[in-house]
Order: structure tokens, then C-alpha cells, then sequence
């Protein structure tokens, strides 16, 4: 068991590739595994989805935006701003963990996936992510 | 590797800060590791999300219903009423498991986060969770 | 640790349940640990719902397509087809990866619980499961 804090720099409002950022700061990998990184935040996520096509990042945005609007007449959270309890629900819909698998030590990711930070403040400050490596 | 069986008393439909009762039964958590909290049921759900403000749970009840309602027409999974396959649907989205990092013997939660029963039945009974804990 | 490759066999477009199929092929289990399941794609997803009724995985397919339409003008990934940004969504919001707790050996999974895989695409081919063991 190997658990390192990984803080992130702070990124625009958007769905981000970390990849590369979570992989350089992980430790040696056993050779099977399971890595679980957590957010420890309520309004922002993280995901897996695809790595190649910035495009997809773009539409993620744009979709999540139209499915969970903001300004909406029944919000009662909205001291922090018009982006604050949209943000708490796209975390929770996106969920603050992932667990990808250690095979032959390094990550498990199909050919087409990367690792998402979804930040879903307009100006939010740097995220910290524990990672958890099982063996 | 330890696992216990959390019984949850009945909860109203809604959103519920539960990380109390939980860390109540928890055993005692290793320097480091992982905790799985597994909600076996198929219309409610876990999630982490805000600790502070009861107005976000409140607007992620209104939110979610808003985004799956009740009793479309295209619905065909209807025999126990109009929250039925909306509560199975929600629970798709928020999953049924969620993982906390332990750190330090403790749930590493940020300062803002908690552990959320996602009850999407009206009138749902006690809930089973098992935990475990992985060192 | 144990961990192994499971190629499932291609689906049609939907939410299938396919608990046997993940069963028949895990290795024995421990008295209790924690199984992970991941897919290794990004336009498919893992979930738990119910395991009874097929009807419940019919509405969830209706249900996925009205909430992420397809053919909207600002989707601007749409080189693979209509279905192609819709499933990188879904697949988001779905989760790629489930985590089960292993109690007495078995899958702790509740009465009603089954694995879905939640198939995306319209003309997918097969899809790859990493399965990890932890005791």
C-alpha cells in the first residue's frame, strides 16, 4: 500500500487530460494492482474518457452545461455564484474517484482513455487528489 | 482487510449527510488504505458531496428530479409505482459504491466533503451497506 | 491479488445484464475482499441496477437517449457517427469501472443487484473487462 497527496495546478471551468500530470508524481507500480485517486472537493471530478480528440472535452462542457443548467428559479444554494451549486451537482454526477487497475506495472488504460479532471468552477483554485496504490 | 455490514435506518426520499453514522461503525482504519462502501439496493445510491449547507441537498432533489421525472409516457417498468424506474435510473447515475482513501487512520475527506444516502424511493425501508476496509 | 482478463462477447446497443458472464469466468474468490471490474473503453460503461425485470434496462436505454440526444448542433466530435459523443457521455456519467465487495466468496451483490454492461454504440465489437481481486 502506497498513498501519495497529488496537487494539481489550477485549471479553467472544463474537462481536462491529467494523465501525464497524475503518472509523473505516482510511485513505482507493483506489478498488479489497483490505483484509486480521490478528489477532495465538492465541485469538481474526475473521470476517464477519451484521450485523443480535444473535441470531446469541448462537447463534454457544452453537454453538461445544457443537462444541468445554471440560474435555474429553484436553486436555494447560490451564495458562492450562478456556476457554485451547478458545480455540486455535476461533481456528484461524475463522482469524486477512479479506480483503474495496475497491469504489469503501469496503468491499465485502454488505448483510448485518459484520466479526466472535470473542473466545474468558473475560477477555482489548485485541487489536491489523494492516490491510493493497492498491491 | 477488514468488512463489516452497515445497517441504515429508514431514510425520507432525498439526499442525506450519512458520514456520522457511518464512521460510528467503522472499525479501527489503518495508518493507510481504502474504504469501499457498497449500498446494496437498486434505487438509491452513494455519493460524496457538500457537508455544510442542507440547501444542496435539497436543490440535488430538486435537481435530479427535474432532470429524470416521473411517469413519462415511454416508462414500461411501472408496476410499483411512478417513482419506481426514476429511483433505479437515478441510481445508475450516483452508483452504488463509493471510495474514501484512509490517511493518517482517518476517512481522508476534504474539509467540505461527506458521505451521502442518495434515497430515491418515497417510501423506502432500511438500507444495507457493507464496508470494507482495505490495508 | 489476482487479476485477469475478461473479453466480453459483442453487445447490441443497451444496458445488458451480464452477471453470469463475469461469474462463470473470475478466479475462486477470497472470504472477503473487493473485486474491481474496468472496462478498457470509452464509449461503454459499468453499472449495478436490478437484475429482474428487462424491462428496467429498456427504460434506461430511452431514458440515456433523451437525456443525451443525439444530432445536436453544438456537438462538435461527430466524425464516427451520431451515437459516437453521445456514448463518450454516457459512458462519463455511467462510470467505467464497479466495484463489488467479495463476502463469504461470493459477490456481495444484493438480492436485486446485477452487473450491467451499458453498450453505447450502435455497431460496437467486443469489449475488454481488466478484473482485479483484492484479499
Amino acid at each position: 500500500m502506497k498513498q501519495i497527496i497529488i496537487p494539481l495546478p489550477p485549471f479553467q471551468r472544463g474537462f481536462h487530460l491529467i494523465t501525464r500530470i497524475i503518472e509523473q508524481q505516482l510511485p513505482s507500480l507493483p506489478e498488479a494492482g489497483l490505483l484509486n485517486l480521490f478528489i477532495q472537493h465538492t465541485s469538481a471530478g474526475l473521470a476517464i474518457n477519451e484521450n485523443a480528440d480535444p473535441l470531446v472535452r469541448h462537447d463534454l462542457e457544452s453537454t453538461f452545461n445544457k443537462l444541468i443548467p445554471e440560474n435555474q428559479p429553484w436553486y436555494r444554494h447560490n451564495s458562492e455564484g450562478s456556476d457554485d451549486m451547478p458545480a455540486h451537482t455535476k461533481s456528484l454526477i461524475t463522482g469524486t474517484s477512479v479506480n483503474i487497475p495496475i497491469v504489469h506495472k503501469k496503468l491499465g488504460l485502454g488505448t483510448w482513455q485518459g484520466i479526466y479532471l472535470c473542473e466545474f468552477r468558473n475560477h477555482a483554485g489548485s485541487r489536491t487528489i489523494v492516490a491510493t496504490v493497492i498491491d
